[in-house]
């Protein structure tokens, strides 16, 4: 799946073409980040006073909060139940040969604590996980949520910040991500001549030689294009944010037709 | 890559046919689990108490410790810096759709202490992460190692095990476990006749309509065989444990060879 990052490579990259202002916020990139994951390491104290990581499934509630389905014979409950502290870390899946430090991850810190009416978070934890609907009425298991008191982003090198929980809660999960992959292969896989004039005619790369989409968000499309000087990363907003998957393609069309427009003022 | 577990699916696993005494130890699963993964969740605690996950790269000296290269900037360096408390979670990757907590994985817990002289680990390091390289003399960055006083390993559902630390560090690592996925595919791919005659013959499971393998390491081999009276694990050791990649080839055809033999006696 694709995740947005707003920097890629080593300390030294380049100022990215086009506009970055128009990259998705910390905020969003974490709520889509949790949004788009189901699995997580979930840090604990032990009772005396170690940090012990184990593997926990969750879902997250509307506000972002993780909840998680846990067994009391678990390490991870027995330490919860003696201290509430926790965190967890979420990330990206990374390829193999790819260093994790460049990929996108958040660990949010806070309290974890027992759901004594877990309410339609159960529901929302089952059809994430429907393998867990065999234990999850076990007396012995119970959905615990982590209330956050602080979320660290981290979106790849040199890119990091603390977001404000409360600006985490209320921030948006990109409309669009659960296309954005297929968006981008597709957009790669047949419409490479495109991406090239996408970053020629709108990130002001006009000597591009050739340009692939990286990511895609509600707000834009991020590409790395090949030009005489090397390597660089653009990005070239959308038209209007989109609020749907569905806008994805149109809104594609028109940046195309944008691109081209431009393109031929410019020869004349 | 696989990795073999001693148990999977629900609770009320029927026992495992054959010889399950013939699986590795738990110390043994836990140090080849280490070798052959490369990435971990570091758990350290913050300065106000909190435990706190981050993403890390590690390598593995031959006593099985973990050992990082990290940056003073990372929130994990500053807060070993503060409490050298800490543990790794190494799991291995799950596939989308299956049930994490029928997974191995392994909670090393103990104290990160900076390497005053990494030696022959950085090369090590380096040659795991080559992407590292470009950073590892930076100032700022240094290699740590995880000092374990305790070791969890869990091995499925209703698998789990503290390993005594020095069990753990002196454990070997199975000698096929980089071959073992590519051995489990050939068989299940151009052998499944050999894997049903394991089973009905080697396995005491002579009903068996189908059988794929599951599992190989130094000591047999795990399988899984359709029956009438359902599905069934199944472990058939090697004649002799395997101590190198080589062995495995020929000692496959001589578990055959076997197999057929028994085979043939019964049937007379």
């Amino acid at each position: 799946m694709n995740r947005p990052t707003t920097h890629g490579g080593g300390e030294a990259a380049p100022p990215i073409a086009g506009d970055p202002s128009t990259f998705p916020s910390d905020a969003e990139l974490a709520r889509t980040l949790v949004a788009g994951t189901t699995r997580a390491t979930l840090s604990t104290i032990t009772e005396d006073g170690f940090p012990y990581g184990s593997a926990v499934s969750y879902a997250a509630g509307d506000d972002g909060l993780p909840v998680v389905l846990i067994s009391e014979m678990a390490e991870h409950t027995v330490n919860a139940r003696g201290n509430e502290r926790a965190s967890m870390l979420i990330s990206v899946d990374v390829a193999d040969g790819d260093d994790p430090l460049g990929q996108s991850r958040l660990t949010l810190v806070g309290n974890l604590r027992e759901l004594d009416e877990p309410g339609e978070l159960r529901g929302r934890y089952l059809e994430v996980h429907p393998y867990a609907s065999y234990y999850a009425d076990f007396t012995d298991f119970g959905f615990w949520r982590l209330e956050i008191e602080r979320c660290r982003f981290v979106g790849g090198f040199g890119h990091m910040s603390w977001v404000p929980t409360d600006v985490y809660k209320t921030a948006k999960v990109d409309p669009i991500y659960e296309s954005a992959a297929s968006i981008i292969e597709h957009m790669n896989d047949d419409h490479s001549d495109a991406n090239l004039l996408y970053v020629r005619a709108l990130a002001d790369l006009p000597d591009a030689t050739d340009a692939n989409m990286v990511g895609v968000d509600c707000y834009g499309v991020t590409l790395k294009a090949d030009t005489p000087a090397g390597p660089r990363m653009a990005r070239v907003p959308f038209i209007e944010p989109l609020t749907s998957d569905e806008q994805a393609r149109p809104e594609i069309i028109k940046l195309l037709e944008k691109a081209r427009e431009k393109f031929e003022n410019k020869k004349q």
